[in-house]
């Protein structure tokens, strides 16, 4: 369609309407936003943005993250009048309600075409260049016919101030990604007030400093900002696009101030807006016309996808983009499977994060969608294979990245390759440092993605480097956010079995916690083991008096411990729990079984004990560590802090009595 | 002291001979930046940084940051060598052993001197910023005469790539913090390889575009160092002094490459560089003229010191900056005392986040340490008071913070602030959020400092923000941090408890979970109830069978359901617990005295429930969210997930059976 303003004012005005009225019903929300970028949405949808409402998870559509996602008003509000089956108005009209996909913060798993969950600021945007570097690889494979889309933000002040925006754009302009075009709702208002009580930066000497191409434009006026984002797409650098608006336009007394940023507009300002906007609708009612110029913005986007879906007809490659798309893995685990075989002959003596490059080495050969990579600290977290070039702006067609010292930002563009498609991403960075993207690995939960974090380094087992870079509390709590899995193998076989089970998770991600050092053989046998979260590894020859439950580096120690029992006829199990999560989904008979009621139940873990009474009981012992680590060579801090057979077996016998 | 060449190149060399032997002994390490940035670091102390061997917890002393904390070798060196009485050589030859304060990244609470722990990558220059702030603090309060230091750091490409360094410099710039100084070491390697393989952006122009000063040197001459920090010196805004250095300078065949930065040299190259440095000493040993010149580097602050002690003697104020330089409280609670009288009298029924404002404005009005702030989220965090005026570049001796958008960069700002001494730092954001800076609340945890975090919005309680917003593991996950306290507080009272417990931790960080929604009070009686991490708040009048153990806004709800039971004649006593890591340091009779074996034990808390067996054993019964929240009003949420009477009285009266 043509940008006629007569015909765009009306429809961005739909956009404010909507969002003020959803806000007042709800009696909370973000309408400054949605009001102050209705014009640039409505821009940017009506001519640029390729999308068909009819097929919300078309491969080559357009993606389009709103990084602010307390406006999420906004997308509801574009999603509906250009077309798309959810939201209905009746979901608008319960927005922030129990039930409505209409949530506060947009949620990706609840509405097709959110593309992402936004509200934890930046990372939408750090999502978004997840999302830019998967189109590219993805291009790289399939070529331009099958994949050639563009990346669009829309951000807000805090999403430019975090500072995981510093991570996200040095990557995306470090690797060029030319076809992402960043939105910025430059409308000087944060929620403390003005930006300059906080900040005094250049943002656009920020950008250029980092290989981004920055133009302005006045986010109220049509033709300035279809000129802006022409400029953006002609330039080969990603772009910022730096909208000048004003918060909250269209509610007269109020626009232009920090109060309109977080709450209901109030029963005058919206009737003072209807009358500035010369809006005359009843509350959550369009007017025919209006709604019908909407529905035509997605004519563009249904003959693309029409013009698409007849080049994919005779495609090459066609039918594996949509496999990848779709999330599937390949038939057939014969390169897991000789692996494994190879792991039972040869029962190696390494480090669990060397046996997952080894793992990753069967995997990634046999499975293209497997995307690696390290913040800086690939020789250490071993993510590379002979698989996995380096992905670069030379050749997109890399699988290994290396993201620099950027672990929020790694994290945030995994979560984008995965929401994306077409990509199972990995990433590594030692344990500890989970803590710098936390908040992602969260988002990979809530978002349901299959991003695989490998976390290696997991203990004092560390040594030298000492207690800023020894995870102590770090398993434990990454096993307290929901829907995440956390392995953390005892060996090869384990670590092999890990990795098999991570792949397979289609909507939840995993963390590895693997070690730096050496770890023998456990196990020998090709069963499945690690499915149920904790098996037997070994059962008690004596009478059983004793179970002991151990992860990874530990499961040796407990073998060892299990042993000079025995030696005394004290009859023990040894349970080695690789994945708590997968344990708790079990039976009640198969989790009692193992642990069961009548035997004292001991765990060892070199992390925090609390957590551990789930499985000891509050009568068990629990071996661990309650303390920040030292700095020392590894085998004198397990000595250290307690863990030996000698140190063990006398609490263990002192407690039987 | 001149900056004679003939004398400064050996200084520079005992540094670097120092480095790689003991990491050589260590047989762990990073020789490859205290070897780069010898030089630089040699000119800085033989010129600029004021500091007294003799004294390093002189108040006026300048503040010295290795935010490259893996360089760790290059502080020992400097101290040892300058004259301070730790480390020894005895210790520097057991570098990374157990025991040694020389550890593998430098750490505050082992070294005076090492101003803070480093390691973690961008922290350390974060928490110069803080120091920076406190510094400017205390000369607003103080004068010139008293306060009138400066800040240095040390950084490398690390701690420049990190998000938190946007945070930093962001705030850095705003707040015009001239008297900091960051000396980069612009090797041009990270450990993958080359920066060129992760970044491609303009250091010098993101910092210009910050408010920042940028001078460039060549850091193997020494004029030229000196040139450039006399140009940082004279420039009003804080100074980048861009050092182009050689990694490992000084061994022959290694310097310049990646290999260099985290391992030994080996023998063959340490006698290499030992031939190319023309340096003939045996290991650990440095010729008496050089050792000299180093020991004459303090000469300049032994004066200065000297002549500010002949200023102190006389002057206003120097016994009030004394008492906030040790990190004493002043006699007397008055003002705490009068503000719990008032609540015993008014029983408020208020959110806890506002409660904490209540609190504050009588603890700030009375103590002048207390500085506070917020990341953008002032008037929903109420982290302001009236005795707080804005901290601004216009002036500094305001008392509330603007930190903008910067979770992660206020948390290390606090620890700079604590650190420094003078100054008790609180600052808040969403309890949610903690993520953002959670490895930074660490920091605080393991350097000991007095930091307290206002984390409001503390559950699902938050309402309909939704799942991104509504914090569900992450109190029961701080508490698994070491030396932390968690408060979660019921009402004002206990808020009130809170924030005195918290402000009498000289050596430990607290957090603050505080709810959004009202809260009734719970308790009318000024016995400080807290300071033992819980207490019976209500015993049974029937035949006790049941113990409701709750914090926070579920002692309310656990106050119903004993109501509910009472009323069937089943007795049940109502523990408060706001503090867990309180509980657990009070004696066994204590605890056993609350959470008897005999009683069935019933923990709320709406939040995942890991953990909570700890106090209600594994045949208890644990009411929490397994699972994320939702977007809806908090009421609908606290029936939805289960947080009523209703829903709970039932499955305590069926496991009692």
């Amino acid at each position: 369609m043509s940008l006629d303003p007569q015909r765009l004012a009306p429809m961005a005005n739909a956009i404010r309407a909507l969002s003020m009225d959803a806000v007042q019903a709800a009696n909370s929300g973000h309408p400054g936003m949605p009001m102050g970028m209705a014009d640039v949405a409505t821009v940017l949808w009506s001519k640029f943005l390729k999308f068909d409402p009819s097929a919300p998870d078309w491969s080559d559509r357009d993606r389009f993250v709103l990084s602010a996602g307390h406006g999420s008003m906004l997308i509801y509000s574009l999603l509906h009048l250009s077309g798309y089956a959810s939201p209905t108005m009746e979901e608008i009209r319960n927005f922030r309600q129990l039930g409505s996909v209409c949530a506060g913060h947009p949620e990706n798993f609840l509405i097709p075409g959110v593309e992402c969950t936004t509200g934890p600021l930046g990372q939408g945007l750090a999502m978004a260049v997840g999302m830019a570097m998967a189109e590219r690889h993805l291009n790289a494979n399939f070529g331009d016919d099958l994949v050639d889309h563009r990346t669009w933000v829309i951000a807000g002040d805090g999403c430019l101030m975090e500072g995981i925006n510093h991570e996200a754009i040095g990557l995306a302009g470090h690797l060029k990604l030319g076809r992402m075009v960043v939105l910025w709702d430059d409308n000087r208002i944060t929620i403390d007030g003005d930006t300059d009580i906080s900040t005094s930066e250049n943002i656009r000497a920020r950008y250029e400093a980092t290989g981004w191409h920055v133009v302005e434009c006045d986010g109220h006026d049509f033709a300035d900002i279809d000129r802006a984002i022409e400029e953006a797409l002609a330039d080969e650098r990603p772009s910022l696009v730096a909208c000048r608006t004003v918060i909250g336009k269209g509610a007269p007394n109020k626009q232009g101030g920090h109060s309109v940023h977080g709450a209901p507009l109030g029963a005058d300002e919206i009737a003072a807006a209807r009358e500035y906007l010369g809006w005359t609708s009843a509350p959550f009612e369009v007017p025919a016309e209006i709604l019908a110029d909407w529905r035509s913005t997605g004519e563009r986007g249904a003959a693309a996808h029409a013009e698409w879906k007849s080049r994919e007809a005779g495609a090459d490659g066609a039918a594996e983009l949509a496999r990848r798309m779709a999330g599937e893995l390949p038939a057939g685990d014969e390169a897991y499977n000789a692996y494994v075989d190879s792991l039972i002959a040869d029962k190696p003596k390494v480090a669990t994060r060397k046996a997952s490059q080894m793992a990753l080495e069967a995997l990634t050969a046999a499975l293209p969608d497997l995307v690696g990579g390290s913040a800086d600290l690939t020789g250490s977290n071993l993510t590379n294979t002979k698989s996995t070039a380096p992905f670069s702006a030379d050749d997109y067609s890399g699988r290994h990245v290396y993201y620099g010292i950027r672990e929020f930002g790694m994290a945030a563009a995994m979560n984008g390759m995965a929401l994306h498609g077409g990509i199972i991403p990995y990433g590594g960075t030692f344990l500890v440092f989970s803590d710098y993207c936390r908040n992602a690995i969260r988002m990979s939960a809530l978002q349901h993605t299959r991003a695989i974090y490998v976390m290696t380094h997991d203990s004092i087992g560390l040594g030298e480097d000492g207690p800023t870079h020894q995870p102590v509390e770090h398993v434990m709590s990454l096993r307290m956010i929901p829907n995440l899995l956390v392995f953390r193998p005892a060996d090869a076989l384990e670590t092999a079995e890990a990795w098999a089970l991570s792949i397979k998770q289609a909507n939840r991600p995993s963390v590895l916690a693997l070690s730096r050092q050496n770890l023998p053989a456990v196990r020998a046998d090709s069963e499945m083991k690690s499915a149920k979260g904790a098996y037997r590894l070994q059962a008690a020859e004596a009478d059983r008096k004793v179970v002991l439950v151990a992860t990874g580096s530990e499961v040796e120690l407990a073998i060892n411990v299990r042993a000079a029992l025995e030696a005394e006829g004290i009859g023990a199990d040894v349970v080695s729990m690789p994945c708590a999560e997968l344990f708790d989904e079990q039976d009640a008979a198969y989790r009692a079984d193992l642990l069961p009621a009548d035997a004292l139940k001991v765990s060892i873990e070199a992390g925090v004990t609390m957590g551990w009474e789930r499985y000891t009981g509050s009568d068990g012992i629990n071996i661990g560590m309650n303390s920040f680590g030292a700095s020392a060579p590894a085998n004198v801090l397990f000595d250290h802090f307690g863990f030996t057979v000698e140190k063990i077996v006398p609490q263990i016998k002192a407690k039987l009595g």
